[in-house]
């Protein structure tokens, strides 16, 4: 049977030319500050004379051409007449990523299916995925061509991921963007999986191993739904949108940086998958271990530790899940070629005092400082963790690290590796506290037996960080001390006082944030 | 440990009330004609004084309250001019769901996690979920406080449901709206599973069914993805969108009914799957069964009779499919109480000669008055369905059902039947034929070895079909026939020129829509 005979009709080759244009539009580029996120998306009216025909309807997928430019949108149709029949209105995001101006020519046509979405049809219907399906799909992701309910369906299908399928998604994440290669080896790198609010040791180990001479070109994540990433804490200090070439300058010069991951394009897929992940809040190890490891394989890193703080409000909240998240770790690394580490730590209560930027970056001072009030239990943390990796890649002796990391911070070396580190990005800079403030006291006296790191979280957030960098919560307290009945238990910061009272409002609606009480 | 001990703080209970206060805003209602479809979509400028402090951003969940009236929408932050800042635009969904007139003062919060969605999560970490689990999710569905990406996730989930999750899934389906009651015994009923252009031999059962004496209130769909439902073909020749009063008044009266499934919200929730199901082009056999089943069960059937077309352009594919979804009927329907008769039917080619409401009615209007040329496959399979179901329900014996279908057509009763039904469901209507044509004919001679019945069902829709009532495809070839060179294989209805075209185009991008050869 073949399918050379096919039956024509009496069209001519005009008339064919002249069927192409009638499927597209031709409209005129408004800008509306529609802020729909990563989200691209059209408004065009609905009584549009070629609407109809061309079968444009709300939700449809449509290409939208401007010269070179081309993506994938989501169409809505409207019939205000806030926007004219020959417009088309565009969201933030696809304005930007097609670069244009006010009444700049678009081309818009119905935009295929997109064939790579067939391998999540063929995964939920019992198939094993293939290196090269996840890679056509990370493509057209990357692209934008999923919509979210395509990104949805996908990262609900990713929850269930085999091994060698997460090894597969890692390796097609890390080769949807940049890919730095380095001269020097080993290159370290650490990473904490996260939910510990202030924990921010790569400030602190960042400098300690540049110091002893270690590569570590760290890049660092903003919030995603924490009051504070590493990124934003360390901008309150020095700027983190560097590019690729300045980093690897900052790098080659001191031995480290510490800039955010998002300004030199490591895989960037990943960005695509968090909007959604967050909408739907769900938990998957083979997508935490892909993102995380696919961004360490695109930076070039050899030698990976991994922070996992366990505790029943942190992100891990058992041993027992701790120790299968750790052989996917150990697994997907080792099938990428890099040598990873876990230390497991304690993740019950909040590290440091400050929550939010620059309550954290004035902890992360002190401690470089080694000024007396420095949180303790921050300097802890960050010189185990330094002193882990001095073990495993600067040849110092096991058991003997953490000395060593210890004597670079007390002598000074690590605070001017820090400063160096700053000035390199592009200047240190000073920061001030936010104005707004309330202190919230114990009403009784007792035992601190509960903190929970998600509400006081929560509290920081709703105070305006991170968006607002001098809002958080300052923290006097942790598990298990007395505290008197009056005594300050933590402050609120915020930058206005409407936030202030947003965060005092939850605060009252959750006092179980801290548990206060006799030891049973 | 007691969670009674909590700390306090120095807040009056005045600024306590003011603190609620700070966290909902409150704005002028504004009509912009946005078509999100079912979403509820709101829209507010950026700068708007409370946004930040409230925590409102693009894409959160928020509850817009108006009297008694509350939704959850999706939020999108503007900063254009063409919104005031004491202004939220609603999309048409909303507006209309809220029954809001312009300037009308909405209180807008953000809105709570959803807590059935829990199970969602569940059941992708492998538990089984439960009635009541089910029961909670279409409850939220159905008052639209699932997001597009949270129904996503669920309608992907649900790809795989073992038997007593769809069992679950279908009563919790079937008691999302209105449940109907009658007082007579059997209450049939008859469902195509679809894939196949042209199948309306429900406009032709009801009549022959009714005029025997059994009592068939039937509930058809809208087409989603073909070029017309059995409602928007009723709907050239009579009103469908009747009230259940009006529906039982007919039914009391004659019979039987056609009437339009929405107007009489059965299994409403249905309808908020298939809009993302659409989208996701996702095949589940469990969610096709709790579907159907569930407006059958909600609209008070006892029997149902499902015709399965078979062929590889068709819904199911293949023998071993339809056996497989034709236990899993079998099993619902036995614990839903449901009597389940099974018609697996060829399915390898549309069925009578029009694709599109206007042309489908004609055709039904032809088989009913026993018009010489009336299409035989549309009467055969009517005849043989609706023999089926006298044999099952009407005390015939078996084999002579056919008999007395062919009887009650050929003597004029299911004609007079079908008058009496359209008449008192509003009044029978006339129809034309749409204007614009175009006869594709065949480049040689041959026979007929294939036809696409997705890509015919497409190029009805391209021309207009459903939205444009008289466009369509009308259709004169089957497989197998002998055909000449420049012999008419179709014809092309269309309301509008440029709809004509844009069908045409897609035909001579897709020329093997009708394969023609030698056999081989």
């Amino acid at each position: 049977m073949s399918r050379d005979n096919l039956p024509s009709t009496d069209l001519t080759s005009d008339q064919r030319t002249s069927l192409l244009s009638v499927s597209a539009l031709t409209l005129k580029a408004r800008k509306i500050g529609l802020d729909t996120r990563k989200h691209y998306v059209a408004i065009i009216r609905g009584d549009c004379a070629l609407c109809r025909s061309a079968g444009f309807r709300s939700e449809a997928r449509v290409n939208i051409v401007f010269g070179d430019s081309k993506i994938i949108a989501t169409l809505y149709i409207a019939t205000s007449p806030f926007i004219n029949a020959d417009e088309i209105c565009l969201s933030e995001s696809t304005w930007k990523k097609l670069g244009v101006e006010d009444g700049d020519k678009l081309i818009v046509t119905l935009a295929n299916t997109i064939d790579s979405f067939s391998a999540v049809r063929a995964k939920l219907h019992g198939k094993t995925l293939s290196d090269l399906e996840f890679k056509a799909m990370m493509n057209d992701m990357v692209e934008g061509r999923y919509s979210d309910i395509q990104l949805a369906a996908f990262i609900t299908t990713c929850v269930n991921l085999n091994r060698d399928e997460t090894i597969s998604l890692t390796r097609a994440m890390s080769e949807s963007g940049r890919q730095l290669k380095w001269s020097h080896y080993p290159i370290v790198d650490k990473h904490c999986v996260g939910g510990l609010p202030g924990n921010r040791t790569t400030m602190i180990i960042v400098p300690i191993l540049a110091a002893y001479g270690l590569t570590i070109p760290k890049t660092s994540s903003r919030a995603i739904t924490s009051p504070a990433g590493t990124a934003d804490t360390m901008e309150v200090l020095a700027p983190v949108n560097l590019t690729v070439e300045h980093m690897r300058k900052v790098v080659d010069q001191e031995g480290g940086c510490v800039v955010w991951g998002g300004s030199v394009d490591l895989s960037p897929v990943d960005d695509v998958f968090v909007q959604v992940e967050r909408a739907l809040d769900l938990d998957s190890q083979s997508q935490l271990v892909a993102s995380v490891l696919s961004k360490k394989v695109a930076a070039g890193s050899t030698h990976i530790l991994i922070d996992m703080p366990i505790g029943p409000t942190a992100k891990v909240r058992s041993h027992n899940e701790a120790n299968i998240l750790s052989r996917l770790f150990f697994e997907v690394g080792e099938a990428m070629g890099l040598k990873i580490e876990i230390a497991q730590t304690n993740g019950q209560q909040p590290v440091g005092r400050g929550i939010g930027p620059v309550l954290e970056a004035r902890d992360v001072l002190s401690v470089l400082k080694v000024e007396k009030e420095a949180p303790q239990d921050l300097r802890d943390r960050s010189l185990f963790l330094a002193g882990k990796i001095l073990e495993s890649c600067g040849g110092i002796s096991p058991g003997e690290g953490i000395v060593e990391a210890q004597k670079i911070i007390d002598d000074g070396r690590a605070y001017k590796k820090f400063e160096a580190i700053c000035n390199a990005q592009g200047g240190m800079k000073d920061f001030t506290l936010a104005k707004y403030t309330h202190v919230i006291t114990s009403n009784q006296k007792g035992t601190v037996l509960d903190i929970d790191n998600r509400r006081i979280a929560r509290i920081a957030k709703l105070a305006g960080a991170p968006d607002a960098p001098a809002a958080g919560v300052d923290f006097y307290i942790s598990l298990n001390i007395q505290v008197e009945k009056g005594q300050p238990l933590f402050t609120i910061y915020a930058e206005s006082p409407g936030e202030l009272n947003y965060a005092l409002h939850y605060f009252h609606s959750h006092p179980d944030v801290i548990l206060i009480g006799e030891i049973p």
